[in-house]
This record gives C-alpha cells, sequence and structure tokens, in this order.
C-alpha cells in the first residue's frame, strides 16, 4: 500500500505531518496529486480546537494539483492533468445542489440539505495538505488550469476568491453603487476586488494594518478607512455625505464589523457576510429600523464546483484581477508545521502560504 | 374656514376626536373626502407613546374615499372618484422612490434617501382618521376604485394586505415552496394569503387564538400550529420530515418569533421579516450556522404607490382572496375612541375595524 | 435475457409495438417498471418523421412507475418504490446543469452546453412508452410520489405541468399581473394554471374549441377569449382597456400565435414562448417598437430533475391544481398504436391519454 | 420675449439653426442653459425623415448646462447649478414609471403606459440642441455634475452611455462571462465597457473599422473579430471553443447582426438588443432551436432620471471608463449644419461630436 505524506489534525493545538496510505479510487472519484496547496483561516480554527474534525483527518480544502488516476466512471479528464477544485465538493444530486446552493449539499441526508454540506475537505474527508488527495464526484467538482497560469496565480481560485467575490455577487451589486468592505484580509482583499468586478464605482476598504490597506487600493478600494483613526461608521457616513453605502460587506466575523455594516447601510441596503462568527450576533435596533428599513442581511459559503472554478479562472486568465502579491510566503508541505506556526499568529505581514509537496 | 372632524393625537394614551380646519389644497395634492378608515397596530404604538409623533397630529393611514377636491396641476383624475392611497405615499421623485425603494423616500434630503420616509400620513402630516385627508404627490398616490367593489373590500390595501403580501413577495417564494408564518393577526394572515398567492404549497400558519388559527386556514394555510400545543419549532420541523422550510415570514416583531423563523429555516432560505421589534434582536449562532448557512434575512416596510394600489386592487376584483372577514367591528368617527380601546386591548376577537365619518 | 414489450419508432408513420431486451442496470441507473405513461405533442412529431430520431429507439418520455433494480452506486432509493422522473434527465455534472440550465444539459461535450441535451428519453436513449425504462444518472432524476397520489394525478408533472408552469415562473409573473396564454391545449393550460398559481390576478386563456375554453377557466382562466370571434389581439386589447398585458404566453409554436404576444403585450412586459415552432419566426417591427420597447422575450424547455419533480408533485398534493381532468381517454400499452392514431388526430376532444402496460 | 438659437427639424434633410422663444418655465420644470451637448444616431434618423417629428421641433436629447431658471415648485436644486438630465425624462408619476420603467413612461395616458414615451427631449418638446431647454418634471431629472468634471467628460452619460451600458445590466452578466458585442460605434463602444464593468472575462468587440476596433480595445474588450476577415459566428465559435457566448448585445440594429447575435449564443443565453430595426427582425429557427433552447431576448432604451445620471457620474468621477475619446470634433452651434454634415456621412472617423452654443 503506498503511502503518502498528510497534515492531519491529531488534537486541539496540533496538526502534524505524518505517514498515510494514499487513497483507493472509487468509481466517480480521481486522485489528484497535490503541486500547490495553502493555508486557511478555517484551518487555523480548526487546529486550536475551535471548529472540530476527526482525529486523524488530513486537513486542507485549497487543492492545486495534476490527475494522477481517474474512477472507472469518470469522463471528459485526463490522467496528467492539471486541475483545480473548489473547496466545496457538491455532489451534484443533492436537493440543495439542483437549487444551487451547492455549499449546503444533503447527499445521504433523506431530504437533501445540510448546513456546510458541500464543504467536505478536512471537514468530513481527508483534505488537500497532502501529497494526493481524492476529489470525490469528479466530474462535478474538477476543473482544468488553463495553459499559462502559474500554480499561484490560481490557488485562490478554490476559496478565498470564491468567498470573497461572492459577498459581491449575492448581494447584487449594480454599476454605480457604493461598497464598503469591513476588514481587508485576504477575504475581505477578493471582495474588494470583486466589488469593483461588479460594477462598484466607491469600494471603501476598512482595516488598520498599513500593508493591508495598501493592498486594498491595489485589489480595487477608492478610499481606505483606518478603524483606529476615528469611528469607521462615522468615517464612512462623512465620505458619503450622510447618505450610507448600498452595500456593506463584513468579512471578519465579529459584532463590531456586523454592526458596523448596518450602522453605514442606507435604508434598501445589503449587508453581505462573510465572516465565520464564534458567538451569538446582535442586530441594533436604531440602524436596523426596527426591522421596517427594507434592509437585506445575506451570507455566503464559498461557492463550489467545476462551473464556479472555471468562472474563477476566467478571472485570473483576462487580468480582471491579480491576486499573486496575496501570497507572501512559501513552505515546503515538510515544513507545514512551520507554516501553521506562522499563519496562526499572523507573523510577518502574512496574508496566505503557499505549500508545495 | 371650514372645520372637520379628525382623531388627533394629544398625548401617550390620549387619541381624542376633535375639530380641525380642512386643509388647503396645494397644486399637487387632491383633498379626500374620508368614507372608511381603519385602526392599524402602529396607531396603538402611537397612542400609547411608543412611536412618537407631534401632539396634535392627526393620525390613521388608511383612506378609502371620494376626491372633494383636486391640486390645480394634478391630472388624470377627477372630483367625485372613488379612490384609495396607500400607507406610505412616495413622492416618486426622491433617488430612493426612482430606487424602486418608496418606503424609504428620502424627498427633501440631500441624498435622497430617509428610513420610513414614505410613510407620512399619521407620522410626518395629518393622518386619515378624520372627514378629509389632503394627499400629497397625488398623482403617485391615488388609485381609483372599481366599480363593484365595497369601501370594506379594498380596506386592507392601504396598508395591511400591501405588507403581508411583500413579505412573501421580497423572499421570492417559489412554486412549491415550504412557508412558515409566525403570527396570524393581520398582517400574518395577509402573509399567509400572499404566500399562497405566490405559488408556496405548504403553508403553515403558527398562532394560538383559535379564531386565528381558523382565519388562517381560510387565507390559505395548508396546516396550522399551535404554539403552545408544543415548540413550534419541533412542530415544524416534524412537519417537514426534520428538512426546514424555504420561507419563514415573522408577522409579530418579536425575539421568540424571530428567533423561531431562523430555526426552522432550511440552509439557503429566506427568513423575511415584518415585524416592528421594539428592542435589539439576537441572532442565534446555530441556527444561523455561524454565518455560513447561505440564509437571507429580508424586512419591508408596506409597498405604496397608485401601481401598487391598483396590483391590490386587482387581487380584491379578481376574487383571488377575500378579506373581508377581517373586519370584525365598525365604528363611527365619532366613536373612533371606543374603537381604540376595543382594539389596542385586542378585545372581543377583533382582528381589524371599520372606522366611517 | 429478458424481454419487453415497448413502442418504437420505425419510419416516418408508423410507431409499433414490439419486443426488446429488458435494458441491463449500470452503476449509476435505475431500471423503473413502468405503471403509467401517456403521449406527448412531441411523439406526434417524431411519428410523422418532423423531428428525427433513430429506427429502433422507444419513444415516450413521461414515466410513472416502481423502481424495479437499483444501479450499485445508487443510493437513497428503495427497490418497489413508486417513483416519477422528468421528461428531462439532467446529468446534475455538466456545465449547464451546474448553471441551472439542466435541459440543455451539455455532458459528453467538451464545454459542457448542448441544445436540447436533458432530453433523453425517447430522443437519444430509449424512452418509457414499454414495460421498463431505465432512468439514467438515478440520484438526479428519480421522484418518490407521495403515498395517497394516484398515477393519474402525477402523471402531468414529468412534462405538460413542468413545461407549462416554467412558463408563467421564467416570466417572473408578479401579483397582480394581466396574463394573456395564447392555446389551450395541454401545455396551454397547464400554463394557464400556473400563471394563477404564480399570482397573476387576470388570466386570458385563448382559444377556440368549447372544450378547452371550459376546462382553461377551471384551471384558472378568468376570461376566455375565442380568436374565432374576432381578432384575439383587438379582443385582449379591449378587456385591457387599451393597455396590454403584462405577461404573454405562447404555447402552440406558431407564427400567428407569437405576433400576437407581441401584439398585446404592453411596452416592457415579458412574452414567454412554450411552443416548438417549425419555421423561422418573424418579429414584427411595430410592436416589436422597433427594438426600444424594453420587452423580453423567454423561451422554456420542460425543467427537469428529481427537485422540480418534488415541487410538481407538492402542487399536486396540496390540491393547488387539480390535472386529473386532463386525461381523457385510457388504453393498455398493448394498444398504444390505437393511442397514437386518436391522439395524433386530436380526435373525440383528446386531451391527454394514460397508457398503462 | 427673449429669443435663443435652436436647431430645429424642418423637413427630411434640413435641420436648421433659428431662433426661438426662451420657453416660460412651468412650476415643476427647470429651465438649463446649454454649455455642451452631442448628435446622437437617432438625431440622423430624424434629420432623414426616418423618424416623424413636428416641424420646427428643436432637435436633441443629451444636455450638459447650468441651471437658469427653476419652477416654483422645484425644490433641491438651485439656480446656477450644473447638471445634466437623460435623453430620457420620466414623469416619476406614470405606472411604468413606478414599475421602473422609466422609458415607457405613459404619463397621460390612461393606463399610464406608452412605448417609448420617457423620450421627450427632441421627440415630443423641444430638445436641447439650443442655447437653452425646459427640463420637465425637473425634481425626477436633474443630475448635479460633480466638481471638477467637465463638460465632454459628462457628455456621454445622457444617452450613449446609459444605453450601452443597459446592454450590459439587462443582460444580467456575470463575473465569468463570454460577451460579444456586434458593432463598436458610440453605443457599442459603451456595451464593451458595460459589459466589462459588469465582470465579464472575455470580451469580444465585433467591427470592420481599424480605429474602432482599437476604440473597443482600449473600452475593455479583450478580443476584437474584423468580420470582414471571415463569418464573425464562426470567428466567435472558434474563439469560444465551440461553446458560444453567455451574452451577445446588438449594437446597430440589423437583421445581419441580431441573427449573428443568436447564432454564436449558447443555449440558456442571453440576446441583448440595443439597436433601432428599420424593418421586421427574422429569427431564423435553428439557432433559436425551435423555441427550446432556454433562450431569454431582451431590448432596451436608454434609462433616464436623476438616479441613473448620478450612477453615470458615478463611473466617470471614479475613472471606471474614459469616455472622452470618443469626443473626436467640436463645433460651434453656430456650426451645428456642418456638424450634421460630417456625423451622418460618419466622415473623417466620427465617433462624437461636441456641440457648445
Amino acid at each position: 500500500m503506498p503511502q503518502m505524506k498528510a497534515a492531519i489534525f491529531v488534537e486541539p493545538g496540533r496538526i502534524v505531518l505524518e505517514q498515510k496510505p494514499v487513497p483507493d479510487v472509487g468509481p466517480m472519484d480521481a486522485l489528484v496529486r497535490i503541486t500547490t496547496t495553502t493555508i486557511c483561516g478555517t484551518d487555523v480554527h480548526i487546529l486550536k480546537g475551535e471548529y472540530p474534525v476527526a482525529r486523524g483527518l488530513t486537513v486542507g480544502h485549497e487543492p492545486v494539483g495534476v490527475i494522477e488516476k481517474l474512477g472507472s466512471a469518470v469522463q471528459g479528464y485526463a490522467e496528467g492533468q492539471r486541475v483545480i477544485a473548489g473547496a466545496i465538493c457538491p455532489s451534484g444530486h443533492s436537493h440543495a445542489s439542483l437549487c444551487g446552493f451547492h455549499s449546503q449539499d444533503g447527499a445521504g441526508t433523506r431530504h437533501g440539505w445540510k448546513p456546510l454540506g458541500g464543504w467536505r475537505f478536512g471537514n468530513t474527508i481527508d483534505g488537500c495538505q497532502a501529497e494526493y488527495v481524492l476529489v470525490p464526484d469528479a466530474m462535478v467538482n474538477l476543473a482544468p488550469v488553463p495553459d499559462g497560469l502559474t500554480d499561484e496565480e490560481v490557488l485562490m481560485c478554490p476559496d478565498i476568491m470564491s468567498t470573497g467575490f461572492a459577498g459581491a455577487e449575492r448581494a447584487g451589486i449594480k454599476i454605480g453603487d457604493t461598497v464598503a468592505v469591513f476588514a481587508q484580509g485576504p477575504i475581505g482583499l477578493c471582495a474588494t476586488a470583486g466589488a469593483k468586478l461588479c460594477g462598484a464605482t466607491t469600494v471603501i476598504g476598512v482595516d488598520t494594518v498599513q500593508a493591508r490597506m495598501e493592498a486594498s487600493r491595489r485589489m480595487g478600494a477608492d478610499i481606505t478607512v483606518d478603524f483606529k483613526a476615528g469611528d469607521p461608521v462615522d468615517q464612512i457616513m462623512r465620505i458619503t455625505d450622510g447618505r450610507g453605502v448600498d452595500v456593506a460587506i463584513e468579512a471578519l466575523g465579529t459584532q463590531a464589523t456586523f454592526e458596523a455594516c448596518l450602522r453605514v447601510l442606507r435604508p434598501g441596503g445589503t449587508l453581505s457576510s462573510l465572516g465565520v462568527y464564534s458567538s451569538d450576533l446582535k442586530i441594533p435596533l436604531g440602524p436596523f429600523a426596527a426591522g421596517l428599513g427594507d434592509h437585506t442581511i445575506v451570507t455566503s459559503l464559498c461557492p463550489g464546483g467545476k462551473e464556479r472554478m472555471r468562472r474563477l479562472l476566467n478571472v485570473v486568465a483576462s487580468h480582471r484581477v491579480d491576486l499573486r502579491p496575496m501570497v507572501t510566503h512559501r513552505f515546503k508541505l515538510d515544513d507545514i508545521e512551520a507554516a501553521y506556526d506562522l499563519f496562526s499568529h499572523q507573523r510577518d505581514g502574512v496574508l496566505k502560504v503557499a505549500i508545495t509537496p
């Protein structure tokens, strides 16, 4: 039984590199040899034990690689082909999938819906911080990488870019909109890029770290607001001449940013939430107009599936957005524990790390 | 100066009938002689001082009447014509109005948006619990009543029906949806009717008052749930075989019903909120899937304007919905203080009262 | 090798009942024993040679039956279960399917789109006018029939009802809309029912056959227009007081009805086309406002997949619409040639026939 | 009675500069002193007598200017303020306007809808190729020009930019879409810019004039197709690897381009038509998939109103798109007849002319 290296969750505080068998390939699966992957904020939640996964599970959900072996029933791909798969791997056949809610895929449940059900890599099945990953429902999930794009150029497609853009898309941004994005970490930066890509003409990025505010402007922000330089709500209301924004995107997952989003939102506006919250949220009565403000609040989990990946690869290939500067650090898979250490402590201005087996 | 009777707000606890001058008619206005009006839950908030209005203001925002006099610039109407106007009277020219958010009409503000700005009758200008009401921006707001419809048949159009239906419409209900409506007061009943009208095939009405649950079934509920017969969340999850509902409509304005809506919602579902809340709301982390459930929360304030009224009058005229049974009590304008007393204490199974000058 | 009876296309003018082997069941398939099926207008096009299919192909695409045997990889179903499948059987994994355009499923093509690609039964694979049918991608396509519903009650779900309703849904019908449906054959009748189900308050059914006009009123038409009693365009413009309709649904597939739809459409309205045309169409300049009328024209092919079927079964189970009267004639499979003779000549007031093996 | 110069339509072939009285200002109007205007393709249709207007009417519908005098009932503006108004001037109070279809404004009709009714300047009322123009419903239509923007920078907002962008917006372009734009005249160029602004990642501009193809790439086209270098349908199908485009925008108004749009459209795609056609259109059966391709065809007339103008001004102010290079020639109002001569004959590579009184 061939073996491979894989980063596995052992217990809160410990993700370690170990040997595991290379997985068997079922009829609908594909085995992908990882060439580059990365670490996500969610992986840090797993590391810390804040999001529980099974002991021994391989973590990681952002695969770039090469098809090593195709399942017997998989058609339309070739071994040796360069591919990515989304962080979310829908089945294609659940009721949720057939409604377009691939992330809430309920395959295996009686009624076909399961919260976060589409997120399988590094959650309910082995992930991709390893030499190989088994991609389920391969015909739904594998997206060929166009020639000429490097691994690092496409490394953000599986999760960060898909999530950040979804924040803009689900908000229904229209040409001429004013949009505020709270927090300019990797997802917030992609939301900023996505807002511009959807036609927003005043994009306001909120953060305080200098490097992130610069990145924000490079990714499409027209204005950046430093939340330590004064209440960001006041600053944004001043920028918008008292009107507020059409869309506010939450990209951190805290009460403060969620609430600030609502406070800068004009009546009839949309709060698009991307953050992963860790406690109950409060909706303040006043900014919510006591429920009479015609507001919309939408939440989004990273969209997946090969059609989503194809579209994001188009964005990269057309140079609409350049996400390469987001890769600030590079590690060998053998050094992944050091990568976790750097990334989880947000040292050295890290945005994203590239991991190569 | 001709005088008229009008129900005016004096101080918390006191709405009284007094004499006031019949208003002057500006170029864009219409003076309407009220033939029937009603009392809304919002008026009770005003009565109790929970929603502040100016001392001396005529209350009421649900007018059915006859055009007494048209402003010099108003075209397309005739004096003597039977009309209604919505509770919400948009200007037609604010940025909010031009975006279709008539209820958040910011006419007069620099940027054109104002929370609840379209609600003028009995809020920022004199309302219609009086012998006459002055309708502003008459060409935007007056809707002729088709011959053959009685005042009571159309009395719910200006507010209750428009609001309740909006709960269903803004939720994007689709053919085959399962919808739960929490609370079966006048607005909840209209939301129930609206959900069925939009194609929902399992409409679940939640209340505990026997008469309201019967009304719920008459208005379109397939199933009613008595929240005193067990946790309504459990009951609904059982009815839906663990799946939850596609859309949950909140029609009361409390933490308990808001939260129950979220708890019965499938991932990717929509919580459509109609209630007027009186304190901060809490979003519980679990049912909110920590922000990753692809949920949508929408709030709606009663849509207004003559086109909205025309559509609702079509609903009445086509007998799609019969709201006459909602009028449970009738009063002369002279007895409006007694009407407030009955309605504000929800005595005698009252749903809605008809007031005729 | 077990044999079964099947209605096969031999040559233009000849569909005959013959013996064929019962098909083998692949890993993703399900073999369904047909208990009831029907003949569609499209089958008549095939019979006449107007739509070419392979010689020897089993025709028919509206299956009601019982699962006889499940493929090795199929989960979530049981042998012996009563099911239907849609006329359209998407793969779930093509780019078209993942975009929600299941009917244009391009599984097997390089880019994932193929016109009409989702229509497989009786078109590119053997259909269901037979004792057994093999359902491909069973987990995407099989929908369990709720207990208590008869075969005839659900017989319209796979095609007629899904198509007719789509005419209303794709048009974005809103509460209070006025809708005209041109032709009240089986699909037009379902479009009429669908328009009402979506909230239209004035539904106008156009035909001339007395029985169909009566059926139209039973299915939800408020008014019927006999196109032999005067130009139907004039009649509808009179009914709508010169305004025209918000939505016009074409349910026949001719230049005359397509053009009439455009002529009764208000500016900004939607023409929803369901017909199968047999020659180029002409868009007349005037009614099209020279291209400046903000019109929308949408075409729809019958939506399929198990989630679509589930929703339509909900409609039937909730008694929102009763399609049983559409079954006007019944035949044994052994007599299917006689059924084709009756149906293709539209004799004896036939709407739909039920065929039982 | 003060006089002004105005370009008036005399008879087919003759638009001449004459003296006319400066108009009186009604209560809802504003008199605007024109500082810059331009000539539209539609004006050439009027010149040629292809689109009939009243003899003596002042032509032109793209005003940039300064408020000279406000009507007595107009609030929120100041005399001396720099403004633009859209080519389309909605009333704000017709049923069409209240539905958001401002271009089909039926103010004055019984039912509230009129094809092209929102187009008043130079069509049903005096236009702006003059020293002054009277803007009706001023509070609906006047948009202040931000300081720092020149007349020429905002000159395209009233018509060309609003129309071209609408071609992209109404098509529902999504991130990652492939879009073809047929004809790269002023409107096609704006549609190209609009498609990119909405998130399309492969924008294909079709023309043959070298300067227009260069302009196309500057405005956002990723690829240009010269229709004289081979059948553009074949070229586009090759570029898209046989898949076709998600959206095809028609920006010329001919059968050839309309039909080419349909031929390059994938199933389920949208044909967005902007052209003004001069004869009946033919829909070819094959590319239309006999009506079963789930296609959408939308037409758009230039959106107007102050909110639309505000959004377009945002686009200019944020430098998302730079339309200044579209002004290729400049004329004094006194020389407008020469400007018409140049523009109508499309001499000297003219795209748009700036006219200054």
